[in-house]
Protein backbone atom coordinates (compact mmCIF):
# COMPACT_ATOMS: atom_id res chain seq x y z
CA UNK A 1 0.00 0.00 0.00
CA UNK A 2 1.41 3.55 -1.22
CA UNK A 3 2.09 6.20 1.83
CA UNK A 4 -1.04 7.89 2.25
CA UNK A 5 -1.16 11.28 0.77
CA UNK A 6 -1.50 13.48 3.73
CA UNK A 7 1.96 13.45 5.66
CA UNK A 8 2.80 12.43 9.13
CA UNK A 9 6.08 13.42 8.94
CA UNK A 10 5.04 16.59 7.58
CA UNK A 11 2.52 17.61 10.50
CA UNK A 12 5.06 16.21 12.84
CA UNK A 13 7.79 18.75 11.60
CA UNK A 14 4.96 21.53 11.44
CA UNK A 15 4.51 20.71 15.34
CA UNK A 16 8.24 20.62 16.41
CA UNK A 17 8.63 23.86 14.77
CA UNK A 18 5.62 25.33 16.49
CA UNK A 19 5.92 23.77 19.65
CA UNK A 20 9.57 24.67 20.06
CA UNK A 21 9.09 28.33 18.79
CA UNK A 22 6.36 29.19 21.62
CA UNK A 23 9.00 27.62 23.86
CA UNK A 24 11.52 29.95 22.61
CA UNK A 25 14.02 26.65 21.57
CA UNK A 26 16.65 26.57 19.05
CA UNK A 27 16.73 22.99 17.51
CA UNK A 28 20.03 22.92 20.12
CA UNK A 29 17.55 22.76 23.19
CA UNK A 30 15.14 20.82 22.10
CA UNK A 31 17.77 18.42 21.29
CA UNK A 32 19.24 18.18 24.63
CA UNK A 33 16.03 18.06 26.23
CA UNK A 34 15.07 15.22 24.72
CA UNK A 35 18.10 13.27 24.82
CA UNK A 36 18.18 13.43 20.73
CA UNK A 37 21.27 14.25 18.75
CA UNK A 38 21.07 18.11 16.95
CA UNK A 39 21.10 17.09 13.10
CA UNK A 40 18.17 15.00 13.99
CA UNK A 41 16.11 17.23 15.01
CA UNK A 42 16.91 19.62 12.16
CA UNK A 43 16.45 16.39 9.74
CA UNK A 44 12.85 15.75 11.56
CA UNK A 45 12.02 19.47 10.55
CA UNK A 46 12.61 18.92 6.92
CA UNK A 47 10.68 15.72 6.86
CA UNK A 48 14.33 14.15 5.90
CA UNK A 49 13.74 11.16 8.78
CA UNK A 50 11.88 8.08 9.88
CA UNK A 51 11.54 8.63 13.31
CA UNK A 52 10.51 5.55 16.00
CA UNK A 53 7.60 5.89 18.43
CA UNK A 54 9.86 5.97 21.11
CA UNK A 55 11.65 9.12 19.50
CA UNK A 56 8.45 10.86 19.26
CA UNK A 57 7.58 10.28 22.79
CA UNK A 58 11.09 11.72 23.86
CA UNK A 59 10.02 14.65 21.80
CA UNK A 60 6.55 15.16 23.30
CA UNK A 61 7.75 14.73 27.12
CA UNK A 62 10.89 16.94 26.32
CA UNK A 63 8.25 19.52 24.82
CA UNK A 64 5.28 19.11 27.13
CA UNK A 65 2.79 17.62 25.30
CA UNK A 66 1.74 14.21 25.02
CA UNK A 67 3.12 12.12 22.07
CA UNK A 68 -0.46 12.10 20.01
CA UNK A 69 -0.57 15.91 20.07
CA UNK A 70 2.92 15.92 17.53
CA UNK A 71 1.06 13.88 15.06
CA UNK A 72 -2.22 16.02 14.80
CA UNK A 73 -2.74 18.56 12.56
CA UNK A 74 -2.76 22.13 14.80
CA UNK A 75 -6.20 24.40 14.10
CA UNK B 1 16.55 11.22 29.35
CA UNK B 2 15.07 8.13 30.26
CA UNK B 3 11.52 6.78 28.72
CA UNK B 4 8.51 8.21 30.33
CA UNK B 5 6.37 6.36 32.28
CA UNK B 6 3.35 6.63 30.13
CA UNK B 7 4.46 4.42 26.95
CA UNK B 8 3.62 5.64 23.58
CA UNK B 9 4.30 1.62 22.70
CA UNK B 10 1.34 0.79 25.23
CA UNK B 11 -0.99 3.11 24.14
CA UNK B 12 -0.43 1.87 20.32
CA UNK B 13 -0.56 -1.69 21.02
CA UNK B 14 -4.12 -1.03 22.80
CA UNK B 15 -5.77 1.24 19.92
CA UNK B 16 -4.44 -1.79 17.22
CA UNK B 17 -6.15 -4.75 19.38
CA UNK B 18 -9.15 -2.39 19.60
CA UNK B 19 -9.40 -1.38 16.33
CA UNK B 20 -8.66 -4.20 14.13
CA UNK B 21 -11.44 -6.01 16.97
CA UNK B 22 -14.00 -3.50 16.11
CA UNK B 23 -13.25 -4.44 12.26
CA UNK B 24 -13.56 -7.65 13.22
CA UNK B 25 -9.84 -8.30 11.43
CA UNK B 26 -6.54 -10.75 12.42
CA UNK B 27 -3.73 -9.41 12.49
CA UNK B 28 -3.21 -11.33 8.71
CA UNK B 29 -5.90 -8.84 7.61
CA UNK B 30 -4.23 -5.85 9.30
CA UNK B 31 -1.26 -6.98 7.76
CA UNK B 32 -2.51 -7.31 4.53
CA UNK B 33 -4.49 -3.95 4.53
CA UNK B 34 -1.15 -2.19 5.90
CA UNK B 35 1.24 -3.96 3.93
CA UNK B 36 2.83 -5.18 6.78
CA UNK B 37 4.40 -8.19 7.94
CA UNK B 38 1.78 -10.11 10.14
CA UNK B 39 4.57 -11.08 12.73
CA UNK B 40 5.55 -7.03 12.56
CA UNK B 41 1.48 -7.10 13.82
CA UNK B 42 2.08 -9.16 16.46
CA UNK B 43 5.57 -7.57 17.54
CA UNK B 44 3.82 -4.40 17.97
CA UNK B 45 0.29 -5.43 19.89
CA UNK B 46 3.20 -7.12 22.74
CA UNK B 47 4.80 -3.53 22.60
CA UNK B 48 8.20 -5.25 21.38
CA UNK B 49 8.68 -3.26 18.29
CA UNK B 50 9.96 0.54 18.00
CA UNK B 51 7.63 1.01 14.88
CA UNK B 52 8.36 3.88 12.58
CA UNK B 53 6.15 7.27 11.86
CA UNK B 54 5.75 5.58 8.44
CA UNK B 55 4.10 2.44 9.86
CA UNK B 56 1.83 4.18 12.10
CA UNK B 57 0.29 6.19 9.42
CA UNK B 58 0.12 2.83 7.19
CA UNK B 59 -1.68 0.89 9.83
CA UNK B 60 -3.66 4.03 10.78
CA UNK B 61 -5.01 4.36 6.52
CA UNK B 62 -5.64 0.93 6.78
CA UNK B 63 -7.89 1.45 10.33
CA UNK B 64 -9.74 4.68 8.48
CA UNK B 65 -8.08 6.27 11.25
CA UNK B 66 -6.45 9.85 11.32
CA UNK B 67 -2.36 9.02 12.61
CA UNK B 68 -2.88 10.62 15.77
CA UNK B 69 -5.55 8.62 17.40
CA UNK B 70 -3.58 5.56 17.20
CA UNK B 71 -1.27 7.53 19.99
CA UNK B 72 -4.03 8.60 22.24
CA UNK B 73 -5.18 6.76 25.03
CA UNK B 74 -9.42 5.46 24.18
CA UNK B 75 -11.57 7.09 26.64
Amino acid sequence: MPKPSTSARETLALNLIRLRGKLGWTQEVLAHEAGIHRTYIGDLERQARNVSIDNIERLAHALGVETWVLLKRAQ
